[in-house]
C-alpha cells in the first residue's frame, strides 16, 4: 500500500426529506448565492424546497450554469457575487453547477489578476480563500458534492480543465434521491457510466497490496453492474436511486483513492471529446474506456485480471481470452445503459483523431498511472475506438 | 437505506516514516501533553520518534494510562493538563490511550463538576468544549483514531461505559504500519478480532438495501479473513501489517455505517465481562459473538444468509444449516487466532453470569439493533457461550 493522506470534512446529509435541513446548516445572516442550471429545478419541486430552507435569509440567485461550465458564464457571477456581498455559496444541480460553483467562490476569494490562471497552474490556487459552499445534489455523477475538484471549460479557446484547491470541500451536502425521480433517462444513463469510470480510474492500475480499497471499489463496481439498466429505466424507485447516489459519492470523494495509484487517461482524453465535439461526458468515458484497456492490457494486466475475476466472474481461459472477455462485458455494461460505445456512432473520424493527437503532443502530456500513455498511445486508443 | 448524516475531519497520515509529520500539523505554539500507556513505545523507539517531531515545542508527558483506561488514573491527566495550561493534546498508543485521551480533552473543556456525569448522561456533552487531540496509533484495533467515541472504565465501580463528542474526532492520526512490527502477538490477536466484530456490529442486523455499504463491510470481513491468522504469526510484514492497520480505522469512522441499522449487543454484554473479569476486550467479543449470532439467528436471518455466502462462501443447505456453518467459520475464525470462544476456557461460570444478568435487569437495557435483547436475552446468550 502506498503512503497517503486522507481528509474529508463535507457533511453528507442523505435521504428523503433532507433539503429542509439547510437551515440548519447555513448561518442564519448569511448572505447566499443560489446558483443553479437550465431551471429543472423549478419543475421538479427543488427550487421551492430550497427557497423554503433558505427562509428570510438574502438570497442572489444566479441561474443558466451550462453542461461543462463556462469560465464566461461563471466569471458574471463572480462580478454579481462580489457586487451583492455574498457570504456563502449554494449550488443546486448536478456535477456542472456544483463544479462551477466551486470555480466562483475560489475566484471570488482569488488575490490575483485572472482566476483562470489558477485553472492553469493548481500552485496559485495558494493565493485563493474560497468562501463556503454547500450543495443541493440533483443528478449524481461526478462526485463534486464530497471532494475539492472542478472542471471548468473555456469555450473561446475549446479548453476543458480541472482543478483541486485544498479547502474547496463543500461544508456540506444534500442528497435527497427523491430529486432523482424527474432525471431524463440520459442524464441517468451518463451519471452510472461516470460513476464506473471514476472507480476504474482509481481501482484499474496495478497492484499494490492494498487490499480493502480493492474489495471497496470491487463494491461500488458491483453495484453499479446490478443496478445500473435498472436505474436508468426506473429512476423513480426510491432503492435503486439512492444507491445509485450513494455509489456516485463514494465514487470520487477519496475513499477508495487511499493508499492506490490513480490513472485518469480515460478522462483527460474524453474531455478532449467533449470539448471538440460537445459528446456528453458519460459518453466519452464509456468510448475511450474500453479501447483503453485494449491497448493497456500489458500494463493493467493483474489488475484487469483481478477486474475480470471478481467484478465478472470470468475466472478461466487464458490471460488475453479473460481480458477480451472482460473489455466486453465492460462494453456491454455501457450499451445496457443506452449508450454507443465506438466513436463512428457519433460520426467522429479521422479528423478529430489528428486534432486530439496533435494537441496531446503540443502539451507534451504523459498520461495514466505509469505517466506512459503519450500523444502516440492516445491515438492508438482513438483509433482502437472508431 | 435509512437516511443518515455523516461528517468525519479526521485526518489520516498513513505509510511508513510519517511520525514526523507530526511537526507539520501541531502549531509550533503550542503546550503538548504527551499521553501513552505503560512504555512500551520507550523500547520500539516511538518514543523517540514522537519527541523528535515534537521539536522544540512545550511537552508535558503523562504515561501510564492502563488498558481499559481508567477514570481516577485520567483525572490525575486533567489536573496536570489545566495546571500545566496544555493546548493540545497528542495521544501515542493503542485504543485505551486515544479513548483516555478523548475522555482528557474534553473533561479539561468541561463546564461542570464532575466529567463522569457526561459518560453516564451523553447530553451533558454539550457543556464541554474539547481542546485539539491527535494520535500516533501502536495499536490498531479500537478505531478511536478516526472517530469520536471512547470507553473509559470507572474501577471502584466495576463500570466500563461508552461516550461520544461531537468535536472529539482527532485532528489528525499517524497510522506507520511500521510500528506494529514490536507488538506481542496476543495484542494483534485481539485488534483483528475486534476489527472484525466492530463490522458485524454494523452489518449483521436486517437489510435495508444499502448495497454499496454492504459491499463495503463484506470487503473488510473478506480481508480479515484473509490475513487475520497470517498478520498474527507474521506482524513484521509490512503489507500484512499495512491491511490489518488500515482494515482496524476502516472498520469504525463510520463509513460502513452510512444508513444501515447498528447492533453493538455483542461490545456491551463484552464490557461486563471486561469489566467483571478482566478478560481482554477482544477475547469478550469473540466469546459472545458466536453465541449471540445463534441465539438472534431469526432476527438476522436474512443477514446472516448473506454473510454465510459472501464471506465464507457457503451457499447450499437448508436456512438453519448455513447460518449454522456460518457461526462455525466465525468461531473458528477466532480461534485462528489463538482466542478461545468459551466462558468455560477462561474459568467463567454461572456466578457471573447471573450478576451480568442483574446488572442488565436493574439498567433495563434493551440491546441489539431492534432493541429487543433484554437481561433474559443476555442470559441466554451467556450461557450459550459456556
Amino acid at each position: 500500500m502506498n503512503n497517503f493522506v486522507f481528509c474529508n470534512p463535507t457533511r453528507l446529509v442523505f435521504g428523503k426529506g433532507t433539503i429542509a435541513s439547510i437551515d440548519k446548516y447555513i448561518p442564519s445572516d448569511s448572505v447566499v448565492m443560489m446558483t443553479y442550471g437550465g431551471g429543472s429545478i423549478k419543475k421538479n419541486g427543488v427550487y421551492d424546497q430550497v427557497k423554503r430552507a433558505l427562509g428570510s435569509r438574502r438570497v442572489v440567485e444566479f441561474g443558466g450554469i451550462e453542461p461543462n461550465p463556462h469560465y464566461e458564464t461563471l466569471m458574471r457571477a463572480v462580478a454579481e457575487a462580489k457586487s451583492a456581498g455574498v457570504t456563502y455559496f449554494l449550488a443546486v444541480g448536478g456535477g456542472s453547477v456544483i463544479d462551477g460553483t466551486k470555480f466562483i467562490t475560489c475566484a471570488v476569494g482569488y488575490d490575483g489578476e485572472d482566476p483562470w490562471d489558477f485553472v492553469l497552474n493548481g500552485s496559485l490556487t495558494k493565493n485563493s480563500r474560497p468562501l463556503p459552499l454547500a450543495t443541493v445534489l440533483t443528478l449524481p455523477a461526478t462526485g463534486s458534492e464530497m471532494n475539492n475538484g472542478a472542471v471548468i471549460t473555456r469555450a473561446e479557446r475549446g479548453e476543458k480543465l480541472a482543478f483541486k484547491h485544498p479547502d474547496a470541500y463543500p461544508k456540506f451536502s444534500i442528497l435527497d434521491p427523491e430529486v432523482c425521480y424527474s432525471l431524463p433517462e440520459r442524464q441517468v444513463a451518463n451519471g452510472v457510466a461516470d460513476t464506473f469510470v471514476h472507480i476504474i480510474e482509481q481501482y484499474l492500475t496495478y497492484p499494490v497490496g492494498a487490499m480493502v480499497q480493492d474489495r471497496f471499489s470491487e463494491g461500488v463496481l458491483s453495484t453499479l453492474v446490478e443496478i445500473g439498466p435498472k436505474v436508468v429505466k426506473n429512476h423513480n424507485d426510491y432503492d435503486l436511486v439512492a444507491n445509485y447516489m450513494f455509489a456516485a459519492t463514494m465514487g470520487l470523494n477519496g475513499i477508495v483513492a487511499m493508499g492506490v495509484p490513480e490513472d485518469w487517461a480515460t478522462h483527460m482524453i474524453g474531455h478532449e471529446l467533449t470539448a471538440l465535439c460537445g459528446l456528453d461526458h458519460g459518453v466519452t468515458l464509456s468510448i475511450v474506456l474500453p479501447s483503453l484497456m485494449s491497448v493497456m492490457r500489458k500494463d493493467k494486466e493483474a489488475k484487469l485480471l483481478q477486474y475480470a475475476e471478481r467484478v465478472w466472474g470470468i475466472n478461466s481461459g487464458d490471460t488475453d481470452t479473460r481480458i477480451n472477455e472482460a473489455i466486453k462485458a465492460t462494453r456491454s455494461f455501457f450499451e445496457s445503459l443506452g449508450i454507443k460505445t465506438h466513436l463512428s456512432d457519433y460520426g467522429i473520424g479521422d479528423d478529430i483523431i489528428a486534432e486530439i493527437t496533435s494537441r496531446m503532443q503540443q502539451r507534451g502530456w504523459k498520461l495514466g498511472e505509469r505517466g506512459n500513455i503519450d500523444f502516440n498511445v492516445v491515438k492508438e486508443i482513438l483509433i482502437n475506438a472508431k
